[in-house]
């Protein structure tokens, strides 16, 4: 599903602070796109090259830089410089196979979350990442392909409407956090369906795609569960308010935030419950089946057997056997066998064993 | 049973505070009944605009207003801004996929709490929502359906004799939690029946249909012990007493209904632990029932095999077999096949294996 | 075993503080007994009016009104009113459901316990109730049937030789709850006992009568661990002095009886691990032998398949078939068989499958 | 293996503080003897009777009074009295069963450790409680038969090359403790080649009487564990010295033991997850062997059987069977089964049945 | 794998501090390598003689003296009394089965670490001591065989390029740290290229080797989890910084290692959830196979039963069965045979048995 362990140990014995792109190869162009705006205007603008987003910097309206991918060293070294960025922190925004976490420097918070979606081509749940900084007046955010789903935030900076243009940098750094836990409800959504498609399955015809089917959404649980648990002190960590740039007016949208991430971890530890308890239906059925089919082909053999020892019996070639000399003896030994089939049957089925 | 994230994720992208509707679609009106009280009077009405609701907000008396529905935006919206609510608690209230919780605010307490009920259509155990507001001379309830669980209180405020009208808001909001609390007393004890129900099966006849009941049951109680323990924690909170608005009296009557959440809590543990060991009864006396026939069968076609075996010798065509002409040769053979399968008979049987 | 909710549940919707009993129907009289001491003096007597008791609550002397049967309303009712007890804890008297707890009030301690017995009839684990109330110089106790259990009690205080006298009425609740918890030792080492029963029946002959006693010994070691880890909370708190009514030379005791219970509480789980552990050899040796005589039964089959094959051969009616002829042709085939059957067995035996 | 509650329950309703020795039946006579030691000089004596060692107990130098044996009533109460220690403490003295734990008094600390041991004449492991008071001066020894073990120590007291006797009575007591623990450390070394032995028995010979060892492994650790957590707890009270009566400069030592403890602590857990390992693979293995045998024999069986009927077709007695009467009917007939059976074979060998 | 107690059990009963090399034994020479440096200048040398360090010890630029090689007492005891380091550590040097530890003194801090390997010709995971000493202007390094993996750092130190030069003996210490952490991902990627194999054997051939490699694992996981757990409370506790050697500048880069140490952590539960799944599937995958093979081969045995008994029926001796003299009755029995045969083949095909 997602490579751990196999890029990152690339890494292993380089310096600290060394910028090395960690994930999949990429080629295309990095976009980069300014969005500046306070309560009165608001701006959208994407440049070409990073130095155009340094005269933002000091400027006291709010400033949104959004760099769609990170895999070009210089850029990303660039802005490292420009705002003052720790290197360590720059090496953890290149390497993708970050767990969510925060940090606080004094001029700016660096937090990283993962995005979940369902990857088109490949079927499978993958997980991308965002790392974002606060500072007093901006913030800057850095993912490999997520740009489509900030799509709604732009939207609602373009219009009046909405109340977000009244709020600070931390107020949009909020936003895009709570773009991205929404995505997870998108799927879990998915996983859910999915739920119900298995438990059709067991009622209907369990087979091993089923028990496949299980393992895998046992799996997606689990990865999802991995980069939600840290995510949930991040958001816990924000809302506790440990810096000034974070107002208190915020900090309750947070706790609105941090509710939701509770809600999906619950959500999926419920799943994965009910996971469980699936898998010892499927369990249970299959050798249930299984039994059944045994039994039934090897009550077939019983009632033969005896059947076939009787004809045994009149195939012997003794030369004083009296029956077979009797002119209704034929019939007769065929009644009896009949008769005690039936009689097995009918002892079979009492005993519910058919 | 539950949809968890199905409706849900429909709200994912939406700006933070926007009201809509979560939960099944209904369409009847909704009810809202003001009732008003202090230690010498009591009145009580239904309502046909919210707007009457707005003059009891100051009156020194206790007013609970209760709103059956939470379906129609603009009720809640009015409420909310005659009683300067905040706009992402509102959200909470119409979005009845809440897990319960507690919210602090400067002139109001926010509780959700969960009140599970057997659906009497879909014969499954449902999980309704209940919001509170608790302010210092109002209680503001909001449900989809449970105002028939509020009758036993509103005869309690009708009649003199109990205390409750005696003491404040808090008292109020304290009983309409305790109900929701013993509601879950009521869910055990019909529990408590089925797994009755399941043990007399377990001993008569164990089939697929009581492990489908044991699962239903675990599931039943993972979500009983989903929605208890954030209740526990809410309930807790409150008689700690964290806020001015709840008085010291109050607080030893909620440490009453605490004390009846870890029961119950301790119960749903119980009754898991017990149904993990009636699963463990359950698989194996299906596999020692299955075991059994098996060997039942085996046994009978074991005794006859090499009975068979000795008729096949005396259907040999060589010419010279000197039984086949021995006059007693037939009874003989006969008496042999008997004997020897009254010896296998007698070995199976102390061996214990018949 | 015990109803948990059954019960309870029918008090669903009552107010607070409604006194209703809760437990078996009883229809004896409730017996009070009042003690009376100091270093220098003792008395005990059996009293028929509850209004006896009231001139011993202002007296110095330490007094221990023990009361035996709460299946009274107006005999609580009256006490709860003369020693001011308030209505909530009443009701727990009253109601015999109670999990172990502690509740610190002004003028007294109300601790619930529960005392394990063999029922004689029912022949199972059973559980009674015992309520104290520690006051500055008195000592109530509530339950339903355990008055032989506070016997030799009763004896130390009669006799001057034991120090108990000396003491106030804290080191009296004390040795209550000391023999409260003593009672568990006896069931633990019953319980002992039963656990090397099974162990024998595991060796010898495990049946499924060894499961249903597995099973019912890990349900009363459930049951004793559920009264037993509030009780210890209990003890805990007591022992901790978080109320002046408890001398620090007392705590020293508490200590000890706290040591007990961790004691018990550490015993039982090292018997559900052993029990787990006979479970897991019980399933193991089950299907052993089930898997033995399936083999041994299969072996027997598979020697005589290819036997009755031979004979098979020579029951055939082709017209040149010359060994038919032979003179020696049926003992030569009759020796092969033999011969195939002995080299089989052999085979068997080797393979260490028979 | 070890009675845990059998002994104990015999107490109850005793009296606190009654001194009563529960353990095992001993009847020889108790061994005092008495080590006194300062920089400069040293002692060693064994006394007959115990008031011998009551001059010791106000001398500045370092007493150590071992107490061989603790079956005497007399002598327990006789050292109790003269140095002041409380009655509840010298009953758990004698009881046996106690689990290890620290109790600080206002002169003096004590302590109840357990020595592991592999009981000579039961071969199994047996446990041994070590009971130690450590004063200003003085530290008492009490146990059963643990005399051998402090071997090393009077050694390394009584030649002036190990600094033992440059130090207090705290670095003597740290000594009895770090003897005590490291006799952990042989125990777990015979564990370690036990488990060994297992796994050799698993690759090679898997049987019942493996998975016997595995669950009488599984128990000892089980025991182990059981007094090795409470002692950790101990020495960490120790360590970080809540007691004037032990130095800081002992402390660093009992941070080792404490250091040893915990390995032996994670030495145990990683044996009871290698245990559950081997207990998969030892069930796996077995159910394997005997799949492989059961289908081994049903092979055979389904060998034969389709040869079977084809000889009972040509053991038919219909007139008009051409086959009959051909010359090489017969040869054919076998040529035509000896294929089948070929064919049978190579196909069973081709689907890796075989 | 790794021998947890069978060498260290032979140091139990000597006295604390003894001096013993426990681990492998070992006979090369032990290889000192000194490296000197500030930020502008650098020098490195191996030296003969242990006493060469010393003059080292108290100059004001960096030193790092790296001791390859534990077992040779005297070199050991040397630099412990040079560096004045407590006898207690020095003990834990040379024993070589220590797990990671933290142990502060007044002017140095002594750390333990692992460094997992995969052992060349054992072919299995390996475990190697590092033991570090930090001092105010020094860094002291004892290990087995670990030089080469130090081998970047000194180049590192050699190129002036890198800032390590500019940070003082703190800074040192924390790559000596991050290269023991980064070995970890080295063996993480190795043990995930495993996990795709098993994954891929599951599905194409999984066979007793696939369990014995899911179990191989499992303990490999163990064993990396039993040294990695205290080895992130050693950063932990460095990073937070409890201890003036430690400068703030190098803490934020120890709050980087140990993001790495836990993402390990991560990723080994992932991996052990895996693997459970995985047991699981192969469990279930072999089962299903072996009845998937026992029901074709009973299938078989069950269409030729009755097929069997018509030819017994006709093999019958009576003389009067009318059939047998027909002329069509030989080739209308075949028929009648070979339509049995096709109906139980279409039955037991349409009921999904074949």
């Amino acid at each position: 599903m997602v490579n751990l362990f196999k890029i990152k140990s690339k890494k292993a014995g380089l310096p600290p602070g060394s910028l090395v792109h960690v994930g999949e190869q990429k080629t295309e162009k990095v976009k980069i796109t300014i969005i500046d705006y306070d309560e009165t205007q608001f701006q959208e603008k994407e440049v070409k090259s990073v130095e155009e987003c340094f005269p933002y910097k000091d400027k006291p309206t709010v400033t949104w830089i959004d760099i769609n991918g990170v895999h070009q060293v210089d850029i990303i070294e660039k802005i490292g410089k420009e705002f003052a960025l720790h290197p360590l922190v720059l090496e953890d925004v290149m390497n993708t196979g970050q767990r969510p976490k925060i940090d606080y420097f004094e001029d700016y918070i660096f937090i990283v979350l993962k995005i979940p979606y369902y990857h088109e081509e490949k079927k499978e749940l993958s997980i991308e990442q965002l790392s974002l900084f606060l500072g007093k007046t901006f913030v800057l955010s850095f993912h490999e392909d997520a740009k489509y789903i900030f799509k709604p935030i732009r939207d609602r900076l373009e219009t009046v409407k909405y109340p977000i243009r009244k709020f600070g940098a931390d107020y949009l750094a909020y936003t895009l956090i709570d773009i991205a836990i929404d995505n997870y409800f998108v799927i879990m959504e998915n996983i859910e369906n999915k739920l119900d498609d298995i438990e059709d399955d067991l009622l209907e015809k369990p087979s091993t795609k089923t028990l496949h089917a299980i393992h895998n959404l046992k799996r997606e649980l689990l990865f999802l569960n991995k980069s939600l648990w840290p995510s949930r002190e991040v958001i816990n960590s924000l809302k506790r308010g440990e810096s000034p740039l974070v107002k208190a007016s915020t900090k309750i949208y947070l706790r609105d935030v941090y509710d939701h991430t509770i809600r999906i971890i619950e959500g999926i530890e419920t799943f994965r419950e009910m996971l469980t308890g699936m898998m010892d239906i499927y369990l249970s059925s299959v050798s249930n089946k299984m039994n059944e089919i045994m039994m039934f082909l090897t009550i077939i053999g019983t009632i033969f057997i005896p059947l076939t020892f009787i004809t045994g019996i009149y195939g012997m070639n003794f030369k004083y056997m009296p029956e077979l000399k009797w002119y209704w003896g034929y019939p007769t030994v065929l009644a009896i066998m009949l008769g005690i089939g039936v009689i097995m049957l009918f002892f079979f089925r009492r005993k519910k064993w058919l």
